[in-house]
């Protein structure tokens, strides 16, 4: 996979998935004025839609289309955007800076912030219920994925196990738990859903979900890496903070070296699970490779 | 109908709901413990239910039965219970006490509580995905319904609009607004999920809608006019907190008396509304009734 053509088809899916999400969101002077602002300040504050197009990646390599995708890719970016907004407020993290732009409460109030990310959370269920049905998948069940995704047994409940975890020095088992819940579950329901909405048969989705893990998981090791190894201005965000907060890390936990061969090995197996895609996976390979590509 | 009636009729109700929050939650000590406990601790603090019986009471006026109303009605009383929990936050209304108990951050912590309002939210997506599908309406439908009654347009727009009306005397026009977003699009979408458990023809759901349009918005007047006229212990939350913070309310535009009348005038509207359903539409009736006979 060439280098140009993989920033070319990012570059392309950007955009796709802006434009939908352009629609999918209030017009910013819709009452009220403030909510539905502060709702489009964290959506377009320059995410890269990592898990949009790794949905989309997903219908594709299961014959499906991106347009059949698109409400679901919107859901999951929605959902992702406002689980940012919450854990950057006071009393979670407590970030100033996010993706290189003030985080939503430092915009417009820690009361809008709040709101803007619940009614983010409201709207990616709107979203993804407007999936079309296909034989083997429903729009309910593509409900259902994502709410057990987000909710208190994956994606909330690792970041309370994380928000505990703080300055305690965990086993690996609990940091893995924490990573899997709150990085690698949504990965996977944002691959899981994408098949879905394309009418992936059993087979599909269980190599879905075995990438989505093993690629969830790589990247959040690669991120604990590179808080330590990257400064502030490169990441876009606070550098440092996991040493400065005691937060138990995979470097921390495993040393560098360790963490970085984990990241491999993970990605070693995610392209294990894309074999059943044969060539109609080859973009989710090259985005599993662009994930262990970023500079750490 | 007899007062007695009315109370076994809610006593038992109580239970049934109670009975499907049990099972609905996961237990206390699953892990995180804490999260799962606070949830546990807003859900179970002594609310009155009356979304979810309403739910119940609306399947049941369409002609279906309770069990099938049952994920709606575990639903809306989890988004409702998630929509207190932020509300009460200190970034929010700042409140110490809800329904008689310590709210949940004053428990739990913000943090804790923030996620717990958080996963309350993706549970009760969860829930109402799960109602069997009947010939006019699927469970998707029904996302659909609670994800706009949840989002920007309606339950959280309806709170930002009263967060930035603090201290400012409103239009009445602005202040209804407010009422009909945060309290009867919620009271609304409770008996259409349940009309459409139940296959409620159209003539059926747009009655429930003016139903629970008209009787929310009672519902909220006559919560202002307590405020005014009843004490903390009686309530079971902080009294006279919308003088004590200049809010808007009808007893302050329009003025006690007239605000009854309004509550009551309401109460025929709905009355009215419910005449399609002849018999059946019975207990819908008294609960409408027993909205306006809290003591004010």
């Amino acid at each position: 996979m060439p280098e140009l053509d993989l920033k070319t088809y990012l570059s392309q899916r950007v955009t796709f998935v802006d434009a939908a999400l352009e629609r999918f969101l209030p017009a910013a002077d819709t009452r009220p004025a403030s909510l539905h602002a502060a709702m489009r300040h964290s959506v377009f504050a320059g995410g890269k839609r990592l898990r949009p197009i790794l949905c989309l990646a997903a219908a594709e390599a299961c014959g499906g289309t991106r347009e059949r995708a698109l409400f679901a890719a919107g859901a999951v970016e929605c959902l992702h955007t406002y689980s940012l907004i919450h854990d950057d407020l006071p009393c979670m993290d407590d970030d100033d800076m996010r993706r290189g732009v003030p985080t939503c409460h430092k915009v417009y109030g820690e009361a809008v912030a709040l709101l803007a990310g619940d009614a983010l959370q409201a709207l990616a269920f709107e979203l993804v219920a407007r999936t079309p049905v296909t034989h083997r998948h429903s729009p309910a069940d593509m409900v259902t994925l994502l709410a057990r995704t987000a909710g208190s047994l994956h994606l909330v409940g690792g970041q309370v196990a994380d928000l505990e975890g703080e300055g305690k020095k965990l086993p690996l088992e609990d940091l893995r738990y924490i990573h899997e819940s709150k990085t690698a579950a949504l990965l996977t329901a944002s691959v899981k859903l994408g098949g879905m909405s394309a009418d992936a048969t059993p087979e599909q989705m269980q190599a879905l979900h075995d990438f989505g893990m093993a690629t969830g998981l790589a990247f959040q090791i690669i991120d604990d890496i590179l808080d330590v190894t990257q400064t502030s201005e490169k990441l876009g965000k606070s550098a440092g903070k996991d040493v400065a907060t005691e937060k138990s890390t995979y470097p921390a936990l495993m040393g560098l070296d360790a963490s970085r061969a984990e990241a491999h090995r993970l990605t070693d197996a995610a392209h294990a699970a894309l074999e059943v895609f044969g060539p109609n996976g080859v973009w989710l390979r090259a985005l599993a490779d662009y994930l262990l590509q970023r500079d750490y």
